[in-house]
């Protein structure tokens, strides 16, 4: 089963971005990798506005014909464009589909209101969570308020350079699996 | 140099609390212990609603003769009642001059908005937090925003059972110790 993956670095106090979209806060320790993480993804799904930002700073793999780009959008026409294809669906039945297809795990890249919309409809199966030791003091949460009790488990939990630790949770369904 | 630390547990999207103040999301793991932590303090600083829902939840500590319990208040009069003193002052001040005499580290115990009024004031020395693998979706935040950048050192990072991570934190002033 492909797994919704919601990855992120955040700063101590929950903050993805500053609030005019800077990440000047995030580093990537010398001792710590994305490769792995890479590996296990073949798709990448973000909010318009994360993608705008991307967008501004560079991109960066929407060129990348092994990765398939998805951007959740309420105000542009669904479809093909410039690398990626937007979507204006809920996020459940789209993942859905998406699902039934082979692939890898799809990443859920942000940003903070579309992973309430994913955490809303519960399709949230794993966090990997790289958190930095700053508190930025204010800026754009990863955890926006606004969605139901979500319980997980701790997989993973390891402590890199610099202070920067890296967190992985997987969703706790009762009942289920 | 007695220091100020700011210590709770946490949801993982951050909060102390649920909106109502029920803290029935946090659980202590049966291989943690507050104890070497509770050596190293002697006073106990929090907000008037927490000390209201402290008091609440059946009290606990407020009676200790080893502990000196301050609530710092907008609206109480200042003084001693009913085993702990309201301050109605801002932090830096009062803290300087507790700081002066001889004691054990000062364990400020919330809420996030006496703890951004010590962010603001740059007194808090060191961090320790206990994340607990949840995301309840709203509440009572540990670190309300409004407050400017403060950079922090990783001390420890350790996991414990049911997934609690505890982590410390040192504030890192650049140019003093």
């Amino acid at each position: 089963m492909r797994k919704v993956v919601l990855g992120l670095g955040i700063s101590l106090d929950g903050y993805i971005a500053r609030p005019d979209g800077a990440v000047d806060f995030l580093f990537m320790p010398k001792d710590y990798s994305m490769g792995p993480f890479f590996a296990t993804i073949d798709t990448m799904i973000m909010g318009r506005k994360t993608y705008d930002a991307a967008l501004k700073m560079g991109g960066g793999g929407f060129g990348d014909p092994k990765m398939k780009s998805y951007v959740f959008s309420h105000s542009q026409p669904p479809g093909e464009r410039g690398d990626v294809t937007f979507v204006n669906e809920s996020p459940r039945p789209f993942l859905e589909k998406l699902r039934k297809r082979p692939g890898k795990n799809i990443w859920l890249m942000g940003g903070g209101e579309l992973a309430r919309d994913f955490l809303k409809d519960d399709i949230v199966d794993e966090l990997y969570i790289g958190v930095v030791p700053v508190l930025i003091g204010e800026g754009l949460p990863l955890f926006p308020s606004g969605f139901p009790q979500r319980e997980f488990t701790l997989l993973e939990n390891k402590t890199f350079s610099k202070g920067m630790i890296a967190l992985k949770y997987a969703r706790t369904r009762k009942g289920k699996k």
